[in-house]
């Protein structure tokens, strides 16, 4: 039994995405929550076991299963086959890399674009994580005569560091690869599924 | 074919624990590189294809892996029989819970970490990290009556969530459940057999 408590158009939405990829919306029983938002609008929900009221959880046969990646990995996991049309398999070095870029997106990319909100620098703080630059240009690189980071098909790792994009300060205007494939990730199926899904579930919820 | 870019006392120091806890040191081929160290010793390694000179890095069948949790993750799917002796198996929750402190040591407690040395503070990373206090009581709570995060045995998850532990700024000496285990984290057979392993190649560089 696999529930998955999540909250419109949020974090969550990453996972209701790689659930249209991969078809699975049939094996999962989805909960729709309220969280508390970052404009400060909502609040937490009584009915998220999470600890911190956060989403996504997953919980599978009582035991619960947090972090999106994590979660991903999981889902991939207990679905292989259904993973297997989409994304390399387990073990090969194309999976290994794709695992790659799902680390270091919330690993390195995510905290780049958080203290570049903030405004901070600090030498530690740049040892661990260079700097976004250095992040765009990984990224560019990866995805020279690709339209994805994986090869010709959208996977988990697009899913994860497209994400965290649209909260860049100053955006992508100077990187024309990034921002094509930031379009072709929000046009893709499985994310207009997964946008399609939000609205009606947001509307049900008004 | 593996190969793992390696230097003594780095955080490639986790791989070679991972290496040794699943017995599989006779099938990675075991690359000693330099690299530049925090405290300004060292210098990048040629030898070393990893374009920023880091560690670890992993390469498989000319594929290069990055990312210290994602290179865990991918031993432990190439050599599934080997993992399976001492982690839970792929697709069961208690292995979907395990990729979840495995993801959050990199995405939350390492940026804790950072945050609380450098002496930084702001919403926006609160929002998304909550605070150390947090991030060590959930600890606390997961290893209540349980020597390890996943139970009785060491696993990948205790391997990298105890590794930020050593540059926390006051240590953990309010938390007695968390001082503990480090040390049983410190003191498992795999942790010793790195430990020497790097030793020796250290007094061999030098």
């Amino acid at each position: 039994m696999l529930t998955l408590y999540h909250a419109p158009f949020s974090r969550s939405t990453r996972i209701v995405q790689l659930i249209e990829l991969m078809g699975i919306s049939d094996r999962i029983d989805l909960r729709i929550v309220q969280i508390r938002r970052g404009d400060g609008s909502g609040a937490r929900d009584a009915a998220n076991p999470h600890p911190e009221g956060k989403v996504p959880l997953l919980v599978h046969d009582g035991v619960a299963i947090r972090e999106t990646s994590a979660i991903m990995e999981h889902l991939m996991a207990v679905f292989p086959e259904e993973a297997a049309r989409t994304v390399p398999r387990p073990g090969t070095p194309e999976h290994g890399a794709m695992l790659a870029w799902m680390a270091w997106s919330g690993a390195v990319l995510e905290p780049l674009v958080l203290l570049k909100i903030a405004g901070f620098q600090h030498p530690l703080l740049r040892d661990s994580y260079r700097d976004m630059d250095g992040a765009l240009a990984l990224l560019e690189e990866a995805l020279t005569g690709r339209p994805f980071l994986m090869g010709e098909r959208l996977t988990p790792a697009d899913i994860l560091a497209s994400s965290s994009f649209p909260f860049l300060p100053g955006g992508t205007a100077e990187h024309s690869a990034i921002t094509d494939w930031l379009a072709r990730c929000q046009a893709a199926p499985s994310a207009r599924a997964a946008e399609e899904l939000d609205a009606e579930k947001a509307k049900a919820a008004a």
